[in-house]
């Protein structure tokens, strides 16, 4: 891959997830996550690119999963295993401290917060891909939760519907470190324009 | 994961990219996939799952991958890894041997030939979605090639859309063990409905 | 056009922009309106087909504008017409009676509220098109407001999509005459595949 | 509307449906067309067009509708009308005269021929959104045929999309002078962001 040029008004930081229940002790999926976020320096990783991308005046966007509801899935007829396990979990819950977003990353004036996703790509059934065009965004840095499943469909989607692609290893994390591997060193590799780590990733980004 | 009744009504066989180029003993893409394709018994497995579709009045669905042509990708500006090895090999190329059906997949009347997709998904960018809701369909079993690109990538948007996904394990392959581990042990488990081998397929579906 | 047969399981009501600033005295939106809606009879109509649906077990879809907020269209580059004249009026706006659902169409235990749109059709940007899926749907009766802007759009894109699309001429209304005209006359024979009035729907829905 | 800034290298030309059967003497539909064609100049308005867009750099993308063949709509469930009309009178038909491009609009290369759409809108179950960003796209022009079917499913979708969206008045035509009045007087100024004759359009392009 050739080194990437991010520049400030075609470039968005997409943020998957930034959800208590994934990222605060406490929070009901970290401590399947904790091993490998502490390992990759998750939280420091995911403030440091957050700050850099606000310091370079590349815009935000949260990309939240749906948070539970109690009528949920009422009627479906195929609903998937992360969905099961959501309704067994009340992950996000509504309402709920764990469904609430990271004090770290509380959108501010100039973010965008698209509509949730129901499954794993923050592109299916919303308005992200819509929203981007209406910034003129070409480029997508994709970071947040998990790295196999939310992160990799968002990535392949934004692969499909024509934008540029990077994937950072060290700002997201996984149940295992077989999961880690298999989004970035297996699957990522083929559809992923860029996948980087932190520290490169802030070297690129415009200042 | 319960039990799922195939209708034949409902049900469609996706075959996604039955190419020379990567079924046949000559094909491009073949000496990378054959052994985890002998290994798993490939051909026999796709020849058996095919017939039953046909006898049990299931339509199949051929989900075929862009044909390349010399003026592909022209003036794109994020090629992905995966387009940037095949304007390299030229697999699938248009007017070739190896850009024909595999000779035991061609299509009959009645089947289905969808859009070739650029990406990995035979969903993005392609009228599958719209061809499948004209026919009923809310149950994909889909099978081909590769386990963890564009096998992966139709299931993943399978999910999204609504329908009901079924993997198969033996009757895909992929360029390692590791990435078929990773396709049906690690990701699938996250957005499939069912993910089954061959012969349990062949068990479940109506006669 | 034949008889269609509309069976509870696979049929849903669409009920687009059920808002008091559309269909309620003291409304945005109802002084342009008010002639053609009671010309027709909108309110009794809606209000029959509603009553209808659910006396039939055919499930009834909230497909609901976006509700606007003063943050709205913050840098967004191609603002449209429709949404220019959002930002002026503050129509469906998100905390006032004006952006409530009138109350003879608020939704109950077991309707869909599916997500906001942000343009005219109810597909585009939302999740709409996977919950009708998750709810094995085939049929669409779109009803609600207005004529030639969201209930065509969204009939255009239930079409586009695979699905069979029902118009009902007096379950709707628009800002002249002549756009009636040129929704039921004009343009919907291009693309929905059954144009009713209320009495001809009645008539074809299961009891 | 303000006055739209046309870049050449933001800026495509979509082209749709220029067939001999819409657009030459003797095609399938040119006798329903013909007398509103001649009044506005379609033919010269479109060459005129072309002609401005290749000079000044803009990209042409051809938005051809799927070429008929016999077995189209084999087991469909919900054809629809437009579609109805095509299965009786062959429009377009593959290995037809009538279904090759009229020949001043025969695709050169660096021009881009999108998937055939099936419906009305060049967006629907194609690769156009891709294609489109790609190539950078953010303002649409469309022009070719019908105004109020393919033009305007066109423009409506690309307007949900994120698209700028621009028509043109005198470089379409539609089976009616009331079918005319429709798109670009009634429906087009809810979706479209600018809404031109040709002369203002060429004077509004890049050279």
């Amino acid at each position: 891959m050739s080194q990437t040029r991010y520049e400030h008004a075609t470039t968005a930081l997409l943020l998957v997830d930034p959800y208590n229940d994934f990222l605060s002790d406490g929070g009901i999926a970290w401590p399947r996550l904790k091993d490998v976020a502490e390992e990759v320096g998750l939280l420091d990783n995911l403030r440091a690119i957050h700050a850099a991308a606000r310091a370079a005046g590349i815009r935000i966007f949260i990309v939240p999963h749906h948070q539970w509801e109690p009528s949920d899935y009422e009627g479906w007829r195929h609903i998937n295993p992360t969905q099961q396990a959501i309704m067994k979990r009340h992950s996000f819950a509504k309402g709920t401290w764990g469904g609430e977003f990271h004090p770290d990353f509380v959108p501010r004036e100039g973010d965008v917060v698209v509509q949730q996703h129901w499954g794993q790509s923050g592109f299916a059934n919303t308005d992200l891909d819509m929203r981007l065009k209406q910034h003129g965004i070409s480029h997508v840095v994709i970071i947040g939760l998990l790295a196999n499943s939310c992160i990799e469909s968002t990535g392949r989607f934004a692969m499909e519907l024509g934008y540029h692609v990077t994937l950072v290893r060290d700002a997201t994390a996984a149940y295992s470190h077989e999961l880690m591997h298999a989004a970035h060193e297996l699957n990522g590799p083929t559809y992923a324009h860029a996948i980087l780590d932190t520290a490169a990733l802030l070297d690129a980004l415009p200042r």
